[in-house]
């Protein structure tokens, strides 16, 4: 069929098959990045350029500084000037091209340490849209030494071979100090609310209390999250893997790839966590000569090697490439909220397939104004970066609908979000978060994961808990003693009759009752407004039914 | 800070900069690609080389037949040998290192076409997989021609470059026609039910009633899926882009890059359905010249013959390049589960963002040992491959969920798959199938698409519930009848009563009114029994009415 001239069918068919480059991939699946609709698209534009200046300044030890400007572009409602400046380090001449103007290029990817980025996709991905949806460059402006002039480019990807093409370059006039200032123009679509540029900003000046944003939104009004605090969080520090989340076809490979040239030494030096000790358990373990020479290993003994791996106890990961938020900075910022009640846990540092994370979780409770009847809203961050997309896919969501928060008082239906006037934050972080897809909108379920999550949810939980049983015992003895109070004049006229007390003495036994009774705990009166309005989350049957025999009562008495 | 000797931080950190080739970046990311867990891993290595074999044989015009065998590797519980084998055409020598050792590296990418396959990743990545859980190679047979002789291959990827390494190849004995067969070991978890490969399989042969299957499954137990048909479903052919699908950037670089030299000649030549005349009206839209030089076209310019395309009146891309699987073949897929109604069409073809797309739906109501009181089973297919994960976030189940099933005779809550002993199939094909992710699970939600599978559904729903009232008809005539037949004698013994009839008369009036009353209409006492089982979807209430009278009526004749 078709096999002319002894050419086969397959010959014919191997003509047509051809190298396909990552950036016309992507530009064909763009919603795996996040560019799937224009909303969204200006959102995620805006948030790689901030994560990616957050990096590179706490990096460089700078606190940061951001500016955010959007504007709509020739007057259009569908395309806008994105612009995000920082105060970082700057950029180097011969990398410019490349980060903006090349997918899957960057600093983060082969490295164990927490930050924003981890994949050197996001922002050359929203030069590409924005190339794809308008024709525009990418412009960018470079300051690297107050003592040098800035730089400015105008990047383009050729998407064709996931190549930068630089169309232009020259030294300019600006500002005196170190920074980047990155400019797409895109196809958009510019909304508040929900999944918005506001959102993301103000989320991530929550979940960044040391740094500072100034956003100026299209219709030109303008917006500052001014830092909470002067200190840096901690400088993450990179780490080697850890042997568990070693698999073994990667085991085979460094084993070829090493310049150890003995397997114990190969052992310590390319894994965290093995000491001389723990690479001879190793060896032996798999009956292996600490000498034996890497490159010379076969097959069958690199399996007995990873068996023998996963079968010596090794101390965990260090933790010092982790750089969590906090929990009093989590609190601080959750008070911005105005609530009567928060509490943040940071928890110990856990490991997933060899990588640290850690989880931490923050609860506000009666925020003014929230709804009743709706929800709990879900805050999720990974690395300090909030997510707003794919809530429903998420594993923090599954932790917090499967926590028991009726027992915590707050109602809930099974599976759903608690409900009430408060606000959940879960924040993960880890030298690798594991994200369900590239566009980095949620975190993927390892049981470790949502275990470390429901642990934390619980210790704010019973936190949440004890608030607001003291706060509904308070207004039980309230209304004890409203309710003794009332009946105290009665009592004293039956005591008057039975005993045939005089008008003084009744006065007497009355304020005597009344001291006994005692003045009412200071401050109860000021909860009683919010009380109502937490009325909702009470067991209401329970409320009813102590209404009735006071009603009652009243009328026996009457 | 940091910057002797006249560096700069830029500097520094310019040094840690560095490529990140694709396949290192899906081997972090497995789960992108449908590598989350050992059995998802199992059944995704099976699928992408079943979908390419089907591929390969369509596009040969060979009826595919395949063979899958999974089996144990050294009796361990967690590790199989995945082998396919196919009778396609074969590949060639020097395409079988990319294909298999490669990740996007294929065929069907560049094209717009209907095929199984569209990024070039699949194959190579189960093979990755196999590599990175086991350290084995991906082993090829491959002939191509009967009259030379079959080849075998071990092939594995170097992930840090995403290129392929050759490690054997050498000519061997095998069969005396074309085909392949793909060998991958890897790490995986063998289980039968919902997500399995027998699922996979089963649906497949469904949506694919012209392929043979001989499947053996690690516990050496055999399944077979023989063709219902001979007939090869007609080959799909290759189609430029509307232009209604391009976007401004596409145009920008595809003006740059044609050898047109004329404008209305660009236009012609790039795209479909641009006729002479409309490649002069799209010209005169923009105020350009039909013999303008596309190299010299201007931004601004290119702006306005982009507005202008999607100003002027196109015809619809041409539809041969999709090749949908048939109404009667799906109602003869559909039979075989053996219900006692089904229905199927195929809608007519339509358009998103320039790419053409039809959709299938079949409803096959009644299966007999069916659950009644669980949610309807929803199988749904992309280019003939079952989609077996990621069913919430499909647009197929949210164009299922939004349909008003109660209207056609099936219970439904808001918001939820319609209840009853019935299976609804959904089928897209389209030259490119907006999937979710990378491992190709869930329909994007496209607007157009949701609404022609609601069109779809809500056509077989009409003939669904046609069937439903004809058999509640049926079912309430039968009642009638029996209902007065009942109570014959006793109008019979009143009518003797009051006119004085002897027995002889009494029997003749009895037989009159019985024939009156006609004999039973054929077929619905067979009915009987599955009448009953479908009660559940009934109104119970109304059936609980008119049962009331009947009792009362006894008391009062007896």
């Amino acid at each position: 069929m078709g096999a002319a001239k002894g050419r086969t069918q397959a010959d014919l068919f191997a003509e047509r098959q051809r190298e396909i480059s990552v950036s016309e991939f992507f530009s064909k699946n763009r919603h795996l990045l996040g560019f799937d609709n224009p909303k969204k698209a200006l959102m995620t534009a805006v948030k790689e350029a901030v994560d990616n200046s957050l990096d590179a300044c706490e990096e460089a030890g700078i606190l940061p500084e951001v500016w955010v400007d959007l504007s709509a572009v020739d007057g259009r409602e569908d395309r806008f000037l994105v612009s995000v400046t920082d105060n970082g380090p700057g950029i180097a001449k011969s990398q410019v091209a490349k980060i903006f103007g090349k997918l899957l290029y960057g600093s983060k990817f082969h490295r164990l340490k927490q930050s924003r980025g981890q994949q050197g996709i996001g922002i050359s991905a929203a030069g590409m849209y924005g190339l794809l949806t308008t024709g525009k460059s990418t412009r960018i402006l470079s300051r690297t030494s107050p003592t040098m002039p800035a730089k400015y480019y105008e990047v383009q990807m050729d998407t064709r071979k996931n190549e930068p093409l630089i169309l232009a370059e020259q030294e300019i006039e600006w500002r005196d100090h170190t920074g980047t200032q990155v400019q797409i123009v895109l196809e958009g679509v510019f909304q508040r609310g929900r999944q918005s540029v506001d959102e993301y900003l103000y989320q991530t000046a929550m979940a960044n209390p040391h740094v500072t944003i100034h956003y100026r939104a299209p219709d030109r009004k303008k917006k500052e999250w001014i830092r909470a605090t002067e200190e840096m969080p901690p400088e993450p520090r990179e780490i080697k893997p850890h042997p568990y989340g070693v698999e073994l076809g990667v085991l085979i490979r460094m084993l070829k790839d090493t310049k150890s040239r003995t397997l114990a030494g190969f052992l310590k030096e390319e894994f965290s966590r093995v000491s001389p000790k723990v690479a001879r358990e190793i060896c032996d373990g798999a009956r292996l000569y600490v000498n034996a020479r890497p490159k010379r290993i076969a097959h069958r003994e690199v399996e007995a090697l990873y068996k023998s791996v996963n079968d010596t106890r090794i101390m965990r990961p260090p933790t010092d490439c982790l750089s969590p938020i906090g929990a009093e900075a989590i609190e601080e910022s959750l008070k911005r909220l105005d609530p009567e009640f928060v509490a943040a846990v940071t928890r110990p540092p856990e490991v997933y397939r060899g990588n640290p994370f850690q989880i931490e979780v923050g609860v506000a409770y009666g925020i003014k104004n929230a709804d009743l009847d709706t929800p709990v809203q879900l805050m999720r961050f990974a690395n300090k970066v909030p997510l707003l997309y794919q809530r429903g896919g998420c594993a923090t969501t599954q932790a917090v609908t499967e926590t028991a928060w009726r027992s915590y008082g707050l109602s809930q239906s099974r599976g759903s979000l608690p409900y009430g006037p408060a606000v959940i934050t879960v924040h993960m972080a880890s030298v690798w978060v594991p994200f369900t897809s590239e566009s980095k909108e949620a975190v993927a379920h390892y049981p470790e994961i949502i275990k470390e999550i429901r642990l934390g949810l619980q210790e704010c939980g019973r936190k949440l808990s004890i608030h607001l049983s003291r706060k509904k015992k308070a207004r039980e003895v309230l209304r004890k003693r409203t309710y003794i109070e009332r009946y105290l004049p009665h009592v004293v006229i039956g005591l008057r009759e039975v005993l045939g007390f005089g008008e003084a003495e009744s006065a007497r036994l009355m304020n005597n009752l009344q001291e006994i009774l005692g003045s009412p705990p200071p401050g109860i009166g000021d909860d009683e407004e919010e009380t109502a309005g937490t009325g909702s989350l009470e067991d209401d049957t329970e409320n009813a039914g102590d209404d009735e025999p006071r009603a009652t009562n009243k009328r026996e008495i009457a």
